[in-house]
């Protein structure tokens, strides 16, 4: 294999981000909101990283959705001044919040029960900061949040919150469970399901009398196939940025919209079991087998050539800590490629989320795949 | 619950490791080699922690064991002197090998075949810089080496080697299937197989004429579990420093030996469900779900009190991001411990190095449950 001479100079593992790819992602889904009239609320999550959040942040509306306090922080420095912080509010990171709003970060919390809201009202009480709440919606099973039609939580909820101070700015959902599709018929439907939800508690709250100016929704795969977003005001997504196995096994995304990659060297081969060995195990790939319960396992990710074209059916079967072993699917007829000892491949992640996770930069690779920028990444809360 | 003052001023998630649990840990180890007459080269690579490193090194050797060039690099400028890269080498990191070595550091690699090791002849000869080296041997199918058996591939590659100018300095292999024993009995065998494996292929060099001083085992199972080490000159392994729910499932330790949890705060139910909702997902846990093949799946982690006593069936059912789900394990009689928003709990690992390696630093407690100090560690390659 002739090594490309620009991927050469990285150190293997690590991470490749296709630039062109990632933009085209971005692009796509702000078209198709634009065309809903919905603004996006991207979610930051799986990049962590500012010089991405530059690209994801639409200017016209400079909002964003973050799942750890750090991110609230590290992107509010940034310059992003409308963030919502969308995991459960723990009533001990009450001071951190209030840190970051009394720094001119507009920082929004949720939560989902009345320990909560009353955490929130006591803290109002003895600070005399007001803190912004949307209160959670389940609206498919999937984890937290309140039914939809539960009026009698809600609104007990949104009571304990405006009489305590708070500032009730509405309602928020994830159609978490739209994760399990398996066809566009699905997609849409788990994306209606999802608005239905969000509408039916803000006309709660609203009839009630109670402040509702957010109603906001999301996940990848909803924001891709919601056809009417009627009475929703933001749509929040965050995996598009740069797809994964698993967006493609659902059908959100081709394996060729995935813009990040983990680049690795061939170091040996078990050749009578059809083994090649590379240098980036479970610690660059992450844990995460996503596709396991899809209908096309891909083991530990996609193996693509050094400039990130698929291989066929060749896949990262099996990882160790630093060591990933490479073979063809189970049951094709596929064959194995020539890679020697020192060849590069690139491996396309389960779920971007979790693999960007394992590393603290992107190599930034042009249409060419010369790499043209390294981006930090951060981690911890 | 009354919280624990001293890990109430901790933010969650965060890793805790209870550090008169580790020291058990290493002694019991140390204690049980030194009977056997063969010295430990732990590796690093699960708590990847200078300040865990200065308990886990034995000062009589002075020797470790590593995943990556980057522990090397840390724990060479930490005063080891003596470290084993246990990865085969691709041929574009000979350069930082080489680097390390010219600082004072005894760097060996490994490798399993003609392709790397005529790779370091040639760098031998452009650099003019020995390089000591193992071959690899595969014990048991698990990855990565030779069989040991092969004295044909063996002897070209012990020759390839020494006429190159390299130090060959002996055979290391890695039962890593031990890992999937399921009884006492089954890990002594590993240990057998792993000892009669590698002497083996010692035996061989020797008998060519190569030379052979260093003869490598190990994996925490068969460490724990080896009743012979005759042949053998060291033993290496890594896990057991903190233990985890893996190693529980095979018996190699109690669910008491634990040393590593992770510290996470109620924010939520669904009591329908029965489940209760933490600020702790898979970004604290890790995506590892390695009890899942085992006897008892663990899900993603036991759950304890917030002093490290397991609440009984009580486990991480599921997790997202930053999102656990913890309820009574299926088929259990068990009942739902009453826990409030803010309360705080600690969830066993499956794996301590996946787990260990989402987090930046260990909160250190005593036998008291009290934050005793803040040891940071690291990540990347």
């Amino acid at each position: 294999m002739q090594i490309n001479p620009s991927l050469a100079r990285l150190q293997t593992p690590c991470l490749i981000l296709d630039e062109e790819k990632m933009l085209r992602n971005i692009q796509r889904l702000r078209s198709r909101l634009d065309a809903l009239g919905v603004p996006l609320r991207p979610h930051l999550k799986t990049a962590k990283s500012v010089d991405v959040a530059k690209h994801l942040v639409d200017e016209r509306h400079n909002m964003a959705t973050v799942s750890t306090l750090k991110e609230a922080e590290v992107f509010a420095d940034a310059g992003i001044k409308d963030i919502l912080y969308a995991v459960g509010i723990a009533p001990h990171k009450l001071e951190r919040v209030a840190a970051l709003r009394a720094k001119g970060c507009d920082l929004i919390i949720i939560l989902d029960n009345i320990e909560q809201a009353n955490a929130v009202a006591d803290f109002i009480k003895a600070t005399g900061q007001p803190i912004p709440v949307l209160i959670e919606i389940d609206c498919d099973g999937h984890r937290s949040g309140i039914a939809p039609d539960d009026a009698e939580t809600l609104i007990a909820i949104g009571k304990a919150l405006v009489d305590g101070g708070a500032d009730l700015r509405g309602v928020l959902t994830h159609a978490g469970q739209s994760y399990t599709a398996r066809s566009n018929e699905e997609l849409e439907l788990y994306a209606e399901q999802e608005r239905i939800g969000i509408v039916i508690a803000a006309t709660i709250l609203r009839n009630a009398g109670l402040p509702c100016p957010i109603v906001s929704v999301g996940s990848s795969p909803t924001a891709h196939f919601a056809k009417n977003l009627d009475g929703v005001t933001e749509v929040r997504a965050g995996v598009f940025v740069f797809f994964d196995l698993v967006m493609a096994g659902i059908g959100v995304c081709d394996v060729d919209d995935i813009a990040l990659s983990v680049l690795a060297t061939v170091i040996g081969h078990q050749r009578e079991k059809g083994w090649i060995l590379v240098d980036a195990g479970w610690m660059a790939m992450s844990r995460d087998r996503g596709t396991s319960k899809q209908v096309v396992d891909q083991g530990y990710g996609i193996v693509c050539d050094q400039n990130g074209k698929p291989y066929g059916d060749l896949i990262m079967i099996d990882a160790n800590q630093e060591h990933g072993i490479i073979a063809v699917r189970p049951n094709s007829s596929g064959t194995l490629p020539e890679l020697a000892v020192g060849d590069l491949v690139r491996i396309l992640p389960n779920h971007a989320c979790a693999t960007g996770a394992q590393h603290d930069h992107y190599n930034v690779v042009n249409k060419q795949q010369q790499v043209v920028a390294n981006w930090p990444r951060f981690s911890g809360w």
